[in-house]
């Protein structure tokens, strides 16, 4: 038994499938962004971040870094316990009262990441109900998928979106078996959103429960920020609302709302809640002021989306293959891992513009992209600089433009229906 | 199906079992460590906090609490993004290096907590393996336990630090099968020590990989804070070494160390790692601020060590049932979950003086008691304060002193070779 060769082997593979990641070095400047500083070989230069989830630039807001520091100076650099032991501090409870607000429901918790609060919010739920059933949407982010698989309930897969098929599923369980709806609202690859209403219409005709993550939504839409559900008017139809704080809120953690007796039960049944150190107070102050701001200000939301239709709009006119979004997410069709891989490590030591190339597995083989999040802070200039960036690294690398390029996917026929009309130049 | 029951059962079962956990509202008061303002009905004071695992005050130190600030000032609250996605910030690459350098490990990879470095690196070291088999103490955290069920290997348990067990186990599994080996140096609820260099023989003698948890250690023991690993001149003979950030370091987050090959692994195979936004830089620059001065000052750990021996003998003097313990922990037997909470109420609202409960699940039935973690700040005169509360509450509530007080155990027979001599008075 050699167990090195085991690790290196997973290794191997990895670079044989041209998979193995690279981490960028980066150090973002605030007041600057979405300029950062990129180490690589010794070298340091100034770039701009065009993949960056601090969709709002938030993360560098004055008024939330001055609490950051604040509460920092004033209530030191940890918690210093788990939320039951000595770790539930002051600013945290009142962002979970902020949060529980912000949704309109009786109650929220915070934990460590939107990864946890979906992995241990779905096993906690699912396991307090006798023989639940999961449904959940095939696109689901890899952190409730775990927590699916953790609370080892049987789950149903249904297609992405797909309404019909999900009250297929709905049917066959009957209603009187404890059904968990799981799905997102933005899903952040392909910035498409779910049909939310049909859906909670469906959980109220079969009697399910309906979990919702809102992570790529929240203090993005609605007028206080409250996500798709507070936009559309259907918070009060979704029994469990999920979100992150660190993308628009631009800090660190996740959590979820909802009525008190399923927050209480998760608070006291959850192991990844459980036991582990509470988010350190600055934080959760520096995250209530973000969310307070954005509750009250709809200049972040509107830039950002007048910059993310121009950005759309410019690559679209330049006939790079700008997939279909209905959101602010800009995804750009390269469709082969190692181009896209080639498309980034030339845009970002060619161009000074970095964009992350997203491949298998977090999207499907042969929709390999570019995925672009235009932020208030990427200027028409900026705009004008990726379309020229894009274009020169097209060319060079001979990446087919818009729908006379698509790649020939067996995979993933969904791909087709992705590619804006405009685009087809 | 009535699902809002099912939580409210849930709930209603943790009170009728007096487990129901409410947590206290504290803010702590940097420069003022271990005082804190408690808020409960409206009301706000101050009081003293016995039970922070902040172990060694780090989280309110001047340099920690300046390098918090000055990352944040200059790159805002939060990461932006995963770690392969536009998230990896340079302080968190500094941070990873310094924690090889910690363990003299070949590479170390950080988490956003030390529950999700045990649960993604586990489960994935396991699933790496072929066949593996994982042989994890009876007493293991919560979070390894998660992690070991995660993998969805074949798992033995091993009586608790027995190493004739762990060797019959080692033994039937033979040497050609995968073998990890899961366990802690400090258990923190009791605060002994695993045979470590007794366990590394046999991993040697069987051909097993070893992983170690020093959450409690780090920071703590060892000439440069390596842990009990260090201390023991055991670090190369352990495979992986995990700790935390957020207890003697005194900020957030967890990480693994190890050689180059296992943490490219995890870092590229495990979904916890892979799906979450990255540490925000200022926390990554401030631990690293602290695992330096920790590196290089044995004053906060000389001072740690003296007051709780101090804590120790001080209280064992006034008959107290002081549990034995190898380390900075300080466990005061109660030995009954509804006097144990009680004795935490009043400590709080007669005397100012927090120590949360620990009662089952954490601890096993029959052995709740007070877990007292004394830490540099915390003086003598604080420390006879602690005696005159604890002897008037164990008189007020008629708790047993000593050997004389203990309680009929029958679920876990260790509880009588954990009172020190001492206390039987
Ligand atoms: C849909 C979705 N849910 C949850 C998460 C996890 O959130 P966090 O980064 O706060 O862990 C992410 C991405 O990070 C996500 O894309
Ligand atoms: C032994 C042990 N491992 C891991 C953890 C989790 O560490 P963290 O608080 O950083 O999540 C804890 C406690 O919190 C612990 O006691």
């Amino acid at each position: 038994m050699n167990y090195q060769r085991f690790f290196e082997e997973a290794i191997d593979q990895l670079h044989a499938e041209r998979r193995y990641r690279v981490f960028a070095d980066l150090e973002r400047i605030a007041g600057k962004f979405p300029r950062a500083i990129w180490r690589s070989n010794g070298r340091a230069e100034e770039i701009t971040v065009w993949c960056s989830n601090d969709y709002l630039g938030m993360g560098q807001h004055p008024d939330v870094i001055a609490s950051f520091q604040e509460a920092a100076g004033r209530m030191g650099s940890g918690a210093g316990g788990t939320r039951n032991i000595s770790g539930t501090n002051h600013p945290l409870v009142e962002l979970e009262l902020e949060l529980a607000d912000l949704h309109a429901k009786e109650a929220a918790l915070v934990f460590t990441s939107g990864f946890v609060s979906n992995e241990a919010s779905i096993s906690t739920i699912a396991r307090l109900l006798p023989n639940c059933l999961i449904i959940s949407d095939e696109l689901n982010h890899a952190s409730m998928i775990e927590g699916v698989r953790r609370s080892g309930a049987e789950k149903k897969i249904f297609r992405h979106n797909d309404v019909a098929h999900l009250e297929s599923l709905l049917q066959a369980a009957g209603r009187e078996r404890a059904k968990l709806i799981v799905f997102e609202s933005v899903y952040s690859m392909d910035g498409d959103i779910a049909p939310i209403e049909a859906i909670a219409d469906l959980a109220d005709k079969y009697n399910a429960m309906t979990y919702i993550d809102e992570v790529h939504a929240v203090g993005m839409y609605g007028p206080r920020g409250g996500g798709i559900t507070e936009r559309e008017g259907l918070a009060d139809r979704i029994d469990i609302i999920e979100g992150t704080l660190a993308k628009a809120f631009g800090t660190l953690g996740g959590y979820i709302s909802g009525n008190k007796a399923v927050i209480d039960a998760v608070r006291s049944y959850a192991p990844g809640f459980i036991f582990t150190t509470a988010l350190p107070p600055a934080l959760a102050a520096a995250t209530t002021t973000s969310i307070r701001h954005l509750k009250n200000s709809q200049t972040e939301r509107d830039a950002q989306k007048r910059q993310a239709e121009r950005t759309k709009q410019v690559l679209a006119d330049a006939g790079l293959p700008v997939m279909n979004s209905a959101t602010h997410i800009v995804p750009v069709l390269v469709g082969d891992p190692e181009l896209c891989k080639m498309a980034s490590d030339r845009l970002l030591g060619v161009h000074g513009i970095y964009i992350q190339p997203i491949n298998y597995p977090t999207v499907p083989r042969g929709t390999e992209r570019l995925r672009i999040t235009p932020t208030p802070f990427h200027s028409d200039e900026l705009i004008a600089e990726l379309q020229a960036a894009l274009v020169e690294t097209w060319d060079a690398l001979g990446i087919p433009y818009g729908a006379a390029g698509r790649p020939s996917v067996t995979e993933n026929e969904r791909i087709v229906s992705l590619l804006v009309p405009k685009s087809g130049g």
